[in-house]
Order: C-alpha cells, then structure tokens, then sequence
C-alpha cells in the first residue's frame, strides 16, 4: 500500500496497473487471463449495479437468470453471431465424471439460449414486450488480457427485450443509450460520446450497435456500452413468432444491450492521477474518510468522542469510513485514502475539538487548498462539497476531452496526431470498409461511432478522397 | 396460468413442479438440469439477497468476486474436499479453440480458489481476520434434479472468512448460522431448527457443520442453510500461515458458509396450498395487487382516477401492483394473483369509491374472510394487515411442525412413522457412524442435526441399543 506508482506520464499502462493493485481493487487470479475483484474494487461495481439497475427498473425492466452453460448446436444458429463468438469459446466437455453427448459453451454473450426461451415464451401480441435484463458472469477467452479492460471471466448486465414492432424495438435500444450515458456522466463523471457503430465494428448477429464512447487520460478511447438492434435475426434464427392483433403471425423484434466491469477500469483512467484514484462520490465505497490525529491517550479519548458525533452527524446519507487504526501515522493513512481515492479527507485533532471545527480536504484539489468547516451544518457543507466534486470531476474529464479532439483533414495529419497521442480525430470517411480496414491496419485507429449528432459537412475520405457528408471520430482504443 | 394445479394431498411432487412453473417463476432450461429462473421467481430471490446482504454488512462482511474457473489441481490439494467434489464438476477442457494444457473446474464451491489468494494475502495478524462473501452462479452435477430444490447451475452466496483463532472462527460460524436462521424465521417465515451435522453429512474438508434445517408441507426436510468451521484444513492444504502478535507463524483458521436458490424452493414448499404460492410479505414482489372493478367506461375512469390515489398512498414503503389488464376479467385475476401468492388483494368499484373503501381479502385466510376498509389510513391498516400475515405464516408453518415432530422409541415405531409420512423423528442414536448408515439404507432418513439446544435425556440407540443421552431428529430430506 505504501508502495509508489508509477507516473502517468511515464508509462501510462503500468500507472494503471500499479493504481488498480496499490488500491486494492482487484488481483490476478490462478488461471491466467481471470482476475480477482477485491471488496474495495466490488463496492465500487456494487455501487454501479445498484444506480444502473434502478434505471432499468424505473424504465420497466425486470431481472431474471438464465443459465451458464448453452448447447454449442444453438450458438450456431445464427450465422454472424457464431462467427463472432466461437473463437472465443470456453467449453466444457465433461460432466459428472463423464463425456457430454454435446459439449456446452460458457456463455460469451446469451442471446441464443435467451432466444430458444422465448421461443417458448412467446406466442401472442399481449405476450410483449419482454423487457428482461440479468446480472451474470460472462466468459470470452482472450490471449491478451488486462484486469478489468479485458479479461477472460467479466461480471455485466446483458438486457435482451423482445417487441411486436421495430419501432418499438428501436426505441427501446435508444432508451438504454441513455440510460448508459446519464449513468456515465451523471454517476461515473464520465463524458461519452454517443454514436453508431460502423458496420464493421457492430454486434456479431445485430442490424445495428449504438454505443457510448469515453476517452481515456492516455488518449485512447473506451466503448463503455453497447446496445444493440437485432432486427429479426434471432428470432428467425429460434423461429420466434407471435399473432399479431389481426391475427397474422410475424416474427418479435429484438434487442440487446450491456455494460460490464470494464467501466471500472474506464473510471481509474478517466479521473486518476499520480496519487491514485479519484473516485466520484456517487461511486465511491467511502465518500469521506475521517482521520483522527492525536498523539496522547487523553487527546484520543477527546478526539474519537468528537469523531464519533461526527459519524453519527454524517450517516446514513453519506457514507464514511473512519480510519482509527492505531499502528499507521496520519500521513501515511493521508497517502493510502489519497490512493484509494476517497473524495474527501477530514482530518480532526484536539485543537479542532476545541474550535469546534474539523479540516477538510478534496482529493479533487492540490494539498494546499484544505479548509476548514465548522462541526455545526458540517453534513449539509460535506454534501455541498461532494456535489461540487462530483461536479468538478466531470468538468475536469469534459475539458480533456474537448483539447483532446481535433479535426484532421489529410491522412498524413492524420497520422501525425496519433504520433502526438492525440485523442478522439475527426476525419472525412467516406463509408467505405475497405478504407475503414486500411487505416486500421496501418494506424491501430478505429472509427469509435458515428455520431448521432454528426454535423452535415462537406468533404473528402481521408484515406481514399472520395466524398463524405461528415466527419467520424477516430482513436486507438482498448 | 389459468391451468388448475394438481392437489398437494395428491401428488406433492407435482403440485410443487406445477407451482413453480404456473405461478411464472421458473422455466426448465435447454441444459438438462438446468433452470431459468424468470422475473416472477428472481424478484422474490432479490428480496432474500437484499435481507440477507444487509445482515451480513451490519455484521463486518464485504463481498468481493472469485473466478468461476479452478485449476483441476486446486481441487486435490484438501484430501476430502475433492473426494466430495470431483465427481459432480462440470470440466472445461478447451479455451480459444485450443486444448487447455490444464483443465479447469467449474466451481462447485469456492473454497480452493480462494484460500489460493489469501494465501497471496495474509502475512500478519493484522490482516486478519478476512471476513468476505461472494454471490455467485455455482455448478454441481446433478442426476436428478428439481426446480430450485437441486439444479446443476444454481445461484448462492459463499462466505469465506480467514482468523487467527480458533475462538474467532468458531464465533463466526455461530453468527452466521444465527443470521440464517433470524432470515428463515423473520423474513421467509420458515422455523427452522438449528444444529451440527454428523461426521458423515458434513461439509467435505470440514471440521464441523453447523445448519439450519426445515420441515416441509410433505414432511420432508430441508437443509436451509450450512456455516462450516474449516479448522486450519484449507491453511494447511494452501499453506496460508500469519505472523502472530508474539512473532510466531501459524495457519490460519477458516470458516465458509452458504445459502442457495433452493430456499426459494423451501418457500414454496412450506407455505403454499392448493391455490399456488403463498409468499411471505417482506419478501413478496407485489405485496398487494390492487384489482379495479368495472363493467362501462365511465366506471372505469372513476375507479381508475381512486386507484390512482390509492397507489400513491401506499407507496414506495409498499410494493403494490395494479392490474388493470382489460383483457381479463376479475375473477381470472384473483386466481392469477392467488397462484402467484400476493399476500394481500384490493378490489375497488364503483361502490366502493362512493362508500370512500376498499375490499380487502387476505391471501393466508379464506374468501370468506374479505373485509372492508376506509380509504382514510389505509396505508396504516394495510402496514397492519401485512404484519400480521408475515406473522401468520410463521405460525402455521411452526404450529405444522410441532404436529409433525414425534418421539421414537423403537425401531418398528420409527419405521412405522416414515410409512405413515411424519415429518421431524425424535430418536436415541448412540453416535455411530454404522447405525446412521444402516438407518438411511434401509428406511432413506438422515439424521437432520444434533441439535444445538438437544435436552440431555438418556435412552438407547433405536438401531443397535447401545446407551445415548439425547435424541436427534430424523427425516427423509430433500
């Protein structure tokens, strides 16, 4: 804990690592490519969970399981869907000490088992809409890994509706990009960019993908969340009709949509900084850590009564950690909550007590800008703080995104700005795959969305010259 | 849903399976064994989640998440804990396309993975004690299986907890146990028995098991839930040792504990009747359904406009849920939301409103036990009616228990008992293995417990004669 990490400037990658280890959120696991999400690490994913699914529920969705294992016959229904996911595949061949007749996959995603379900389920137009979303444990085998980014094993949510029209079923896969992007920016403090995936990066079975897009402090992108239009793929795929209200017999419109633990690590490299974390209040497991400091038996005694007026002041609303940890100093305990990155610090010793005060300070602001607050209207004052933390922590990402996103007109300024590790590029596409690929291939830098709110411009493909409407943002990206 | 339901006096079994299947809480999955557990049947388990999550947080505990795959040669490291394992794991054999070099177990129980970390994580006292549970998806390979009561994949939380005593762990095995047991009884309204298992029922790599046991409709028990006392046995089999305060090294004492999916099963099982489910209030999804009556147009707007009024009287302390479907008729209605096991249904018409009342009929009490209530307080009178059924259940349930619970004395009555399908037998067992195993070979009951508050009364065994000073109780089980 007390260790140092690695600068942001220095190597951003093991920065990170460094932080997602020193602050105890998560380790590696025994089988390579899993990882071990730790509490403090889970409170932060638990926080995340219970803010998201009261967005669910509020918009009527209800939480259901389906199981782990599905037939590997069924992943092959869907011909897009099969190609995307089977190279991934765990599977398992033996059961109870004995060979299976057909071996199952852990699921990667759970559209087929969800689907040959609904199949069952539905029959009638009164049958829908099915607004189902479960909490499950995913597995996609990945040879390159990184804790919480990409990682073999990952906890999500994966929603999986079925509708009597497609502009139900299109409304419905707007409705959940917003939930994804007021959660990101209201909750995470994260900005995003909300846009559509290119034919080439979309879902493997949907007709199209929306998505949430946030840049990270090192300039690369991140796809927070995905929702997806299936169209009738999959309801063809498990032959899922229903009789319509005049009585003819159509296939259900669907829809799918996830975010995963993988906006933990989004969160670390959005708001982190040398020190550590820094964690928006609506997120953080303490939003305020108190420290006592006394140097005698009587001034403890003194100041933990004091610390204890204050927790009860300050709880349940805000939820604090009081470190009285006898065998650690107080700078050290300032060091390792600064790690951690607990939004606000109040440090109390017995001068305070006598002023009927407490000092208090931001993990957002330098050292130097520690302030006092009165003991009186002390809950009322942390929960103003709070707001401007959280507040200020959004701003602060906003800014770096915007001197961060440039527009670039030809493929050689292109290239210089990924040589600068420059952030999101706006650039001329003609639509074309083929020059989608090329710049991949000789840049890493992918087409991140095309907006939703894309500005009309004239202008020409950067890679092939030929025209374009408007302007995509490129990144490199996890 | 209209379907009738068979008898319980007809076919237990059956009743149970046709319960849980039209009341919409479960589905048979694709995988044999498997199940889906639909929103109806989830939303009761995230009521028992949130209960039971908060108990264990008010007493210390952070959950945390450990990965689904175990290394095959984790699982061989504690002698007895792969004896009882091995031969119910599910086997990954292939990852990526690729033949893993090792295979991997799908965890049946968390135990190996886990004291693999903490092994990485305890080095001092002072990192003790570990007080962490997980809630997770589990998978044991089941031949025969039973919605909820026994599936391969099955949904639980596993506490595991790391001390550097052994007073500390046989503590924390006894306040889980007695938070089991505070949740069957407050929340599920299901008494249960609290007791340790014999050697040979015990948790395989434990010292011992504590349980909670409970009695069903069909008078066959069920095992609600077990806290075991590891002992060092997983220290040593993972060599986990700390550096004690007076500079010594020792292995750590350990303890883990677990509730299932199967309590939802339990639920079923003890409170419901030949109507379907009759679920407790505090963890029913709809605590009461209110259903407006109306037979024109004009009826409709008024009734609806007061049924307004109402649901914004009880909630959100209450869960209430409007079933204003158009499609069906009221007296469908109540028999759909009898077999879903709503505590308590409103009717409201067009007298009603005028009278300024509603209709109130009690889920746990007869139709012909329907009363009138004012509108004024209603809230109130309906927080009243709730308790009261909450209390109600219990009662029935315990007043069922203590008619079925006999003393034994000879072998003839103890087999006479189990032919005439009694539940709870009270018999003299002298504490060996042989007669317990010849017991269950020749009439399928087990010893539940050796209860924790057993009266000490001398007796002979009803198997061999030999000299005893207490009686357990047996039962055939679930």
């Amino acid at each position: 804990m007390a260790q140092k990490i690695t600068k942001q400037s220095e190597d951003f990658s093991k920065w990170y690592i460094d932080t997602v280890l020193n602050s105890d959120m998560a380790d590696y696991a025994p089988v390579k490519g899993c990882m071990v999400i730790k509490p403090y690490g889970y409170a932060i994913w638990e926080n995340m969970q219970q803010a998201l699914d009261r967005m669910f529920k509020e918009s009527g969705h209800v939480n259901a399981y389906f199981p782990l294992f599905i037939p590997e016959s069924f992943l092959h229904k869907e011909a897009e869907h099969v190609e995307g996911f089977a190279p991934e595949c765990a599977v398992v061949t033996h059961g109870g000490g004995k060979k299976l007749e057909e071996p199952l996959i852990v699921r990667p995603t759970s559209e087929t088992v969800i689907w040959a379900m609904y199949a069952k389920w539905i029959d009638s137009h009164r049958d829908l809409p099915i607004l189902i979303n479960q909490w499950a444990n995913v597995v996609r085998w990945e040879m390159r890994t990184r804790l919480f980014l990409r990682t073999t094993e990952f906890l999500w949510q994966e929603g999986h509706t079925a509708h009597a029209t497609e502009p139900e079923a299109a409304q419905e896969v707007q409705t959940i990009l917003d939930i994804y992007a007021k959660f990101a920016e209201e909750y995470a403090a994260v900005p995003v960019l909300k846009g559509r995936k290119t034919e080439k990066e979309k879902f493997a079975g949907a007709v199209y993908t929306l998505c949430v897009e946030a840049l990270m402090k090192d300039n690369r992108a991140l796809q927070w969340g995905t929702s997806h239009h299936l169209g009738q793929n999959f309801a063809k795929a498990f032959d899922v009709t229903f009789q319509t209200e005049t009585g003819e017999r159509d296939y259900v419109w669907a829809t799918s949509w996830g975010v995963s633990t993988r906006m933990v690590g989004g969160l670390v490299m959005v708001h982190g900084d040398d020190k550590g974390l820094r964690l928006p209040p609506k997120l953080a497991p303490h939003q305020v850590v108190i420290v006592p400091i006394y140097y005698s038996d009587e001034e403890k005694q003194l100041v933990l009564r004091k610390t204890d007026e204050l927790v009860a002041q300050l709880r349940p609303e805000i939820r604090v950690k009081v470190d009285d940890r006898d065998n650690y100093k107080p700078g050290w305990k300032f060091n390792e909550w600064e790690m951690k990155g607990v939004p606000l610090r109040i440090e109390i010793g017995p001068r305070d007590v006598a002023e009927n005060q407490v000092m208090v300070a931001r993990r957002d602001k330098g050292p130097k800008e520690k302030q006092k607050i009165a003991f009186d209207g002390l809950k009322a004052a942390v929960q103003t703080l709070l707001d401007e933390i959280q507040q200020s922590l959004f701003d602060e990402a906003l800014k770096f995104r915007e001197e961060n996103s440039y527009k670039v007109n030809t493929y050689d300024e292109f290239k210089d700005a990924l040589e600068n590790q420059l952030g999101f590029l706006y650039a001329h596409w003609c639509g074309n795959e083929a020059c989608e690929q090329a710049i991949q291939e000789e840049t890493k830098a992918t087409i991140r969305c095309i907006p939703l709110n894309q500005e009309q411009e004239d202008g020409t493909c950067v890679y092939c010259g030929k025209p374009s409407h408007g302007r995509v943002p490129f990144a490199k990206a996890y």
